[in-house]
């Protein structure tokens, strides 16, 4: 099997070789062809230029060879698209205004993809002609609790208590943004498919600080609106959720295709409580990539274990980290490699 | 019942009038009268100064009238008490110099709590004194991973990149910090216990970062030493680990009289996961004190309905947010004093 065969079938829930590997974050910081770029180039010039960040869509598959690479972009482009300030700072995110306020609601743009993202669209093209033919690329989005949540605190807000005012005190409101994100999101995702993405990736990063039935109420229902809406195109959709031990089975319920999975539980575990009929992403985790590689290679041993190999797609729990060890990296892909025999 | 009575019931999972409650970090900085004495004085200069911490501890009973006080401490004062210095700032505690090498080891102090850790139990009688005879009071530690993990790091360390290059480089090193730190915080709770405590509370709090494997290898063992060697007291041991969905059955095995369990899963699912044997603490999301009263009315009532009222000490999922509205706290524990009826 090439790479694009073993990476839909490990999707699909497919026999595969064996497990194909990619790394969220792994066309990112710890790299230095990454630094050398981000040295001349401002975060978001990287994201809105595309021979920028088609460059750092290849880096790691040269330096690597994953078996997927992931286009480079940032899951608050929506946002930006939706009329929205949004700059990169030493803390993180910042988006203005932040919408707290039917009025700041109803001042966001309607959003055309092809239009307000066409940048996007060009990078996925242009990472398509320049990635060998075998190497599939995965196209992504936040899920709509996420970019509200960032789009409510106007920051990466660690404690997130804008969020939870809003959702407690205006959920009409919330749900309104909820309800247009979900078909923003839906229409960016199609639109990167149609462009060359081949699976695409929700990233529902924030959705795990809520307790269940805010989870059942504000996150879930708008995943699985978008999920539906992309059903068509017979794309396999992986749903990211990091803290998701607590509420498995609810995540489950969105109807993905493959659930990515934190480092904070078994493998096992997570098989045996969501059944055999979806796919796993992960879920070593990132600080693992510190350590030493024969390390690595034993827990690349102890995963392949609780997965059997089936319906598996090798991956960290997290994104990579910016300060990991390049050899943690190549340790990791190489071992996962190597279970091809 | 009073409310030493159903405190100590709940916790030892036998028959209450209603499940008691108390809020984790409820002396703390929501608190106008807590401010007011922070104004004048340094963080650690409340925790050493035994009639100031004695105030504090009484402050959010006074208010709000909860069935437990919690000595105001702070769970590194056991690594201040081991020769660190410790220090809070605008981001959190300083510890130094960190413990990454033997010799930085070998440098700790022998404790004795009695010795360093006087003033502890200083604060502990006089609070004793000054509250109400019914109302219980609760000690606290660190737990040791949580400990070893702030020792090593010198700070809070967002990512703990530098506690997993430990573990996974020099576990030896680490298993001899967790080992000294597991025969201290055993030493230190006891010593709470014989100055007037009557339930204490092990704080693992950043063992959650942990992938099981290492969980299993690195907190728990350790937490379980700690509760064995208090067992003969037979005083409850209340064990929180912030991120227990993943793991909650592995917790479980640490012998804890209470799981306190953070916000992200429903106590219905906690209950079914570990039995009816041991008893539950929390779990409202802290962010649900921003939101209406009459929404944490029903959220209690719906904590009830999952719990059935039988062991169980309702609490908060994680600590109460320093801007958390004095409202949202007042409306929690009347709710909960509401369901005796």
């Amino acid at each position: 099997m090439n790479s694009g065969e073993r990476f839909l079938a490990a999707c699909r829930n497919q026999p595969v070789d064996r497990p194909p590997v990619w790394l969220m974050r792994q066309a990112g910081r710890y790299l230095p062809e990454y630094q050398q770029v981000r040295s001349t180039s401002d975060f978001m010039a990287m994201c809105h230029t595309p021979e920028l960040a088609c460059e750092l869509t290849l880096q790691p598959i040269r330096r690597f060879g994953m078996d997927a690479a992931i286009i480079f972009s940032d899951i608050l482009v929506v946002a930006e698209a939706m009329g929205m300030d949004l700059s990169y700072g030493e803390s993180g995110p910042a988006l203005a205004p932040a919408v707290r306020s039917r009025s700041a609601f109803s001042r966001l743009r309607p959003f055309q993809p092809e239009r307000e993202l066409a940048y996007v669209g060009d990078a996925i093209r242009l990472a398509r002609e320049q990635l060998a033919p075998e190497i599939p690329l995965i196209g992504f989005a936040g899920a709509p609790f996420t970019l509200a949540s960032y789009m409510m605190e106007g920051s990466s807000g660690k404690d997130r208590v804008a969020t939870r005012e809003l959702l407690y005190r205006d959920p009409a409101l919330v749900h309104d943004l909820l309800e247009q994100l979900s078909a923003s999101v839906a229409q960016f995702l199609a639109f990167q498919v149609k462009c060359g993405a081949v699976v695409v990736q929700l990233f529902d990063s924030c959705a795990g600080i809520l307790a269940p039935g805010d989870y059942e109420q504000f996150a879930l229902p708008y995943a699985r609106k978008v999920i539906e809406q992309l059903r068509p195109l017979r794309v396999p959709v992986i749903l990211f959720v990091e803290g998701i031990g607590g509420i498995l089975e609810k995540v489950r319920e969105s109807g993905a295709d493959v659930l990515s999975v934190d480092f904070r539980i078994r493998l096992a575990d997570v098989r045996r409580r969501v059944g055999s009929e979806v796919a796993l992403q992960g879920n070593l985790d990132p600080a693992e990539m510190f350590g030493p590689p024969e390390r690595i290679r034993r827990r690349v041993e102890e995963l392949l274990a609780e997965t059997q190999g089936r319906g598996h797609v090798f991956n960290l729990g997290h994104g990579v980290h910016p300060r990991t060890p390049l050899e943690g990296v190549h340790a990791f892909v190489q071992a996962v490699k190597a279970l091809g025999g």
